[in-house]
């Protein structure tokens, strides 16, 4: 790993600065990580740069972190790997682009467990609540994290006491794939009390933080570290959440993102779930009461326009269908355009249109978008 | 009462036909009760209104059932009377004339118990649920009913163990207003285990039914009566219903006829929510965690407009206004064009239309509706 300078410069990067760092995330994407982790190490960066690094930019660990992650069995994953989370991260970007506070994919991710991290988020959805749970909750979110492993989701969280932690082992359980980002090096047992089950995560999935090791964890970067998990399931499943739980800030990211809301109801007598019942109250949050309601919710883009465009009895479903009809074959309508004729939310429509693409069915042309032939195959009849 | 012979013939017409008797509803408003009495009494009618009369025709106990109802502080009520719920009625006469199965208004009512039946129905919520109800549902279902009583609400319910039991009692606790529509006579003290129930709604509200002194209850009249439930509320919340429970009756009238539908979340782990959550997750209903959110979700049409249109900060709210806004201050808008544009569906504009009128803020003019200049007050700023 020390070998590969790309490697070297965006550990160096990813120590450098506090994420979010947008102005030294666009100087990397200008300058390439070597060149611009030489420039930010002789302070030879733009004001809104060197205010973002030149308090750490004299501490040079990169040899030293990656040494380090390698003798735990980790290692850092870059833009430039097969097994960066390219799809999932593409909503970070395009929210950071529409200049959202969840936005910026990570410079880089240090990774430790078993797997590939690019398919382990093939098929992802996010659990997360409260860390005071009730009984119900705990009970709910291992019956989740038990099922949705069981159908061969990954279960994304965040490693918390509560909601998290049993939604992990339910995934565990089953025997399938978890991954649990932290807001602190993945060296680091926090909290406490899960250093067992980090372990046990590592055996079976990966735990992971855009944050070098031996980081310890901050109240604001639990706040950054909710975008990853937001951003990495294909929706998030609320299973408790009070009503000023942190939780509700990765519902609020989901939605920025474009991704699917998921909220758990619970009994209006408990507090522990009141937070759920008001992102359904508001619309924010589509309920889901079992494991089939969550993977018929995220659906899955390609297979199911594979499904509705190979059945034309089926009508067509779901936002991404809405979507693509609101396409014209012929001439490009721009996305807000999209928006209003399909009647699906402009970040919805946002993270659609590049899974569309990737799938083939729509392309973008100038400024906005029309359907392919193979999208139109179904869609016009 | 005896005296009125308009009382007898409907008295007579209420025993003559099982509900819902559309033909001879229909007969009724044709030839008004007394002569349709006569007629029918005679056998001279048509073949749909012979087949739902010949075999109750020759069994006149009209003043009878008066004198008994009488004896019993009861009393018969006829759309003739200022008593008569003419408004929630409206609903299901509109709803007859799109041809549903919960349409059709009943000829007659049979009442029970202290104060007037318009004036009760005024402002009201239905409160339904399972039978078979949990801790939890009997527990929401009491505080709710207390808890509307509180707020100035008359509690509509059907008096059956469980959720309607609590929500009476609630309701009575709170000394206010309840009543309890049967689908049995209101002689008859249905179930069993609910005689003091009855006997103490009498003492602070109404027990009525469509059905004769006497009348056994069965299944399809239990669905028959729910159609009254439904429409008596100016909204039904559904506290607690398995996937099976006849509460979902209740809860598909109240949407046909355009009221309010919601429904209380509960654990996805109670069966005795599943409905519930079943109806929140097809967006059926509103999901209502407190009283203040009942309240809220149900609105008050004349008041809010009154509060919407004499403070000009508060931007409008609810289906009311946007109809309002829908319609033109010049030219009437057919019923069918005022759903499309103001995005409400048609079931709902139907019963808010009539409401909008009788506050003298829309008129119907030939086949539309217009704005007056009362609803145009506000509704053009």
């Amino acid at each position: 790993m020390i070998d590969d300078p790309v490697r070297v410069a965006r550990a160096y990067l990813s120590r450098v600065a506090e994420p979010p760092a947008p102005a030294l995330a666009a100087f990397v994407a200008e300058h390439g990580p070597v060149r611009a982790a030489r420039l930010v190490r002789d302070g030879m960066v733009p004001t809104d740069v060197d205010r973002q690094t030149s308090a750490r930019r004299a501490r040079d660990r990169a040899e030293e972190d990656l040494r380090q992650m390698a003798a735990q069995g980790g290692r850092l994953v870059i833009p430039e790997d097969d097994e960066w989370p390219d799809w999932p991260f593409q909503a970070l970007t395009m929210a950071a682009a529409r200049r959202l506070r969840c936005g910026l994919a990570p410079l880089a991710l240090w990774v430790r467990g078993k797997g590939n991290l690019a398919e382990s988020t093939d098929r992802a959805v996010a659990v997360v609540g409260s860390r005071s749970a009730s009984g119900y909750g705990l009970h709910v979110a291992a019956e989740f994290g038990y099922g949705l492993a069981e159908a061969g989701m990954t279960v994304v969280s965040g490693a918390a006491y509560g909601i998290d932690g049993a939604a992990h082992r339910g995934a565990l359980a089953a025997g399938g794939s978890t991954i649990a980002v932290l807001a602190c090096g993945v060296d680091v047992a926090y909290p406490a009390g899960h250093e067992r089950l980090l372990a046990e995560i590592l055996e079976q999935g990966l735990v992971i933080s855009e944050y070098p090791p031996n980081h310890s964890p901050a109240r604001h970067r639990f706040l950054t570290r909710n975008r990853l998990i937001a951003a990495l399931g294909d929706g998030t499943v609320v299973v408790e959440a009070g009503r000023r739980s942190g939780a509700k800030n990765t519902a609020a990211t989901t939605s920025a993102l474009g991704r699917v809301l998921m909220a758990v109801p619970g009994p209006v007598t408990s507090s522990s779930s009141s937070g759920c019942n008001e992102l359904l109250r508001a619309g924010d949050a589509v309920p889901v009461t079992s494991v089939a309601e969550v993977v018929e919710s995220v659906g899955r883009l390609g297979f199911d326009l594979v499904e509705a465009t190979g059945n034309r009895d089926v009508p067509p479903q779901g936002d991404a269908m809405r979507v693509l009809e609101a396409l014209d074959p012929m001439f490009p309508v721009p996305t807000r355009a999209v928006a209003v004729e399909s009647g699906v939310e402009l970040a919805r429509v946002e993270a659609l249109l590049p899974e569309l693409e990737a799938i083939g069915a729509a392309e973008r042309i100038d400024m906005g978008w029309k359907r392919t032939p193979e999208g139109t195959w179904r869609g016009d009849t």
